[in-house]
């Protein structure tokens, strides 16, 4: 391994927080690129209302690289995760979202707010935005029908056909990269994308311009980490062959390691996203053949629970992020 | 003057911010005592749809003894200043009541979140709340007329005649002090009462159940710092003796000291301060009689501004917290 590698993880979510958990017990200078085009739950008053770039992602690497090393550090880090109960306009907002939305009042620029932040949290590692512009992510079905919004892609409306397959995905207006984005994937020796909803969080990243053109020519080792579930909605049916060759088109590259979980879901927790969301676990029919495939245990024994201020829904079940780590670093060997 | 002198600033509001402020630079034991009957601006939302107890006065006075020390404790306290000017539901409401209000939720006891803030905040001694029930100030007026709530003492509907005197102040329901502000104050070697709105800020105060016996009994030197302007609708052509005797009324005692300026505020701001808010300099009528009179001039050379974001009003001139401080300093030699 070389001593002190360039990790660099692209997504934005609860996949990229569980990636980041378990890689921080073994790096200091971890990088997270994520989307800037969520427009769902706190999101909507961020943009709509104050103005800002959507911080909700950024939020949660927040938490995910707070080092949490001092009192007043794990209170910050607890701050951050807080999530208003009460009060009107405030109620499902967070207060991660709230500091920044503050201090970029305050610096004048966001930018400048995003990095402050990271100093305030004292985090192992930057949080990098993968644009600074503000665009809106557009999907195109299968059908032809046009869903601009990634709340509305992430959870459409009753009348959408949830099986249709997303046969196109672009921003609007079209978005420059963040020079400090493109810099992290230059120097990386790493790059691991996903697991995390694959339009919304995975491949909204690689619709930024110059973003696919980066990651294709870096020297990096690159994972690709699988979802566990299928989502109604945005995969449909996919397989894990699937999910490859979407990140493939969009990219132009193939991951170097495909990680994928062997481990079974429980036939319950599976009844149950089915029946709630109709999930379903996704099919590995992955051939070492444009990539290594690394099949393990990746599976978390804990079951998640939704938080009741949460406005959107969240994954029962996740990646183990001990799991994942040790597998990623025994890659850089 | 003893090694450690205890000193106690009891009010809410700017006037105790700025004797704060000015003091902070002698000591670092301070303790502010603060009025918990604020209903206008933020609090209301404090109040009413958070469920909590005001925390605006709290606000400022951990804004005066934040340390500042290093730079994110800087960011913090410019943080506990910022008031957000967009989002329904935000403006006007202040990151530092929020972030107690966060806080509250996370520790589940709003006093436990008190405390935990002058930790992160690093605070030069203590930020104690006068009580921890929830309770409305009530006046009554010379012509018999009731009004309930702070927010409509201080600032009251255009239908009610301003220049009618408050002949009785309480608080409904009944409040009990709370004991560490009841212990601030027996240990006190010096107790510093105002300036600020004389009936809303700082005899709020003396009408928590124990507060005025524990300031009668207490040994120590007590200063009352005399307002540099008259606050139409609370103390419309009062005189600084009228100040004293009201003070004398809610607590049976007189001050040790009666500290006032003898700087001539300038004829524009005067003239400004009478067209905009019927506002007069406080005529000096004291005597040495039952206290002794500090005569110097405490006036400010700032003439502060309203932020644009601020909703309750604010005084355009202050007294000088340095001028203030070393006055103050000199009674315990």
């Amino acid at each position: 391994m070389r001593k002190n590698p360039q990790i660099v993880v692209i997504g934005g979510g609860t996949g990229t927080f569980v990636v980041l958990s378990g890689l921080k017990k073994y790096f200091s200078n971890l990088t997270a690129i994520v989307s800037m085009a969520d427009s769902g739950g706190c999101n909507r008053m961020i943009r709509d209302e104050l103005g800002l770039l959507p911080t909700s992602d950024i939020r949660q690497c927040f938490v995910a690289l707070a080092s949490g090393s001092s009192e007043t550090e794990r209170i910050m880090r607890d701050l951050f995760i807080y999530r208003f109960t009460k009060g009107n306009g405030l109620t499902g907002m967070t207060f991660g979202n709230l500091f920044m939305a503050a201090l970029s009042g305050i610096l004048g620029s966001q930018k400048k707010a995003i990095e402050k932040t990271g100093q305030v949290l004292r985090i192992n590692g930057k949080v990098v935005p993968v644009t600074l512009d503000d665009a809106d992510l557009v999907a195109k079905y299968e059908n032809g029908e046009i869903t601009k919004g990634e709340h509305y892609i992430d959870e459409p409306p009753s009348k959408h056909n949830s099986k249709l397959a997303i046969t196109d995905l672009w921003l609007e207006p079209k978005a420059k990269a963040n020079k400090d984005a493109l810099d992290e994937i230059k120097k990386a020796d790493l790059i691991i994308m996903g697991p995390g909803d694959l339009y919304t969080s995975v491949l909204a990243n690689c619709l930024v311009k110059n973003i696919p053109s980066a990651i294709k020519k870096s020297k990096a080792k690159l994972v690709y980490v699988v979802n566990l579930m299928t989502k109604y909605g945005q995969t449909y049916g996919y397989s894990a062959q699937n999910h490859l060759s979407e990140f493939k088109k969009y990219t132009g590259r193939w991951p170097d390691f495909a990680l994928i979980n062997s481990k079974k879901i429980s036939p319950q927790i599976e009844k149950k996203y089915w029946r709630q969301e109709k999930s379903a676990p996704v099919k590995d029919d992955l051939e070492n053949k444009n990539y290594t495939v690394i099949r393990k245990d990746f599976l978390s024994s804990i079951v998640y629970k939704k938080n009741k201020a949460d406005i959107l829904k969240r994954s029962l079940i996740r990646h183990n992020s001990q799991k994942l780590a040790k597998a990623i670093v025994s890659l850089l060997k």
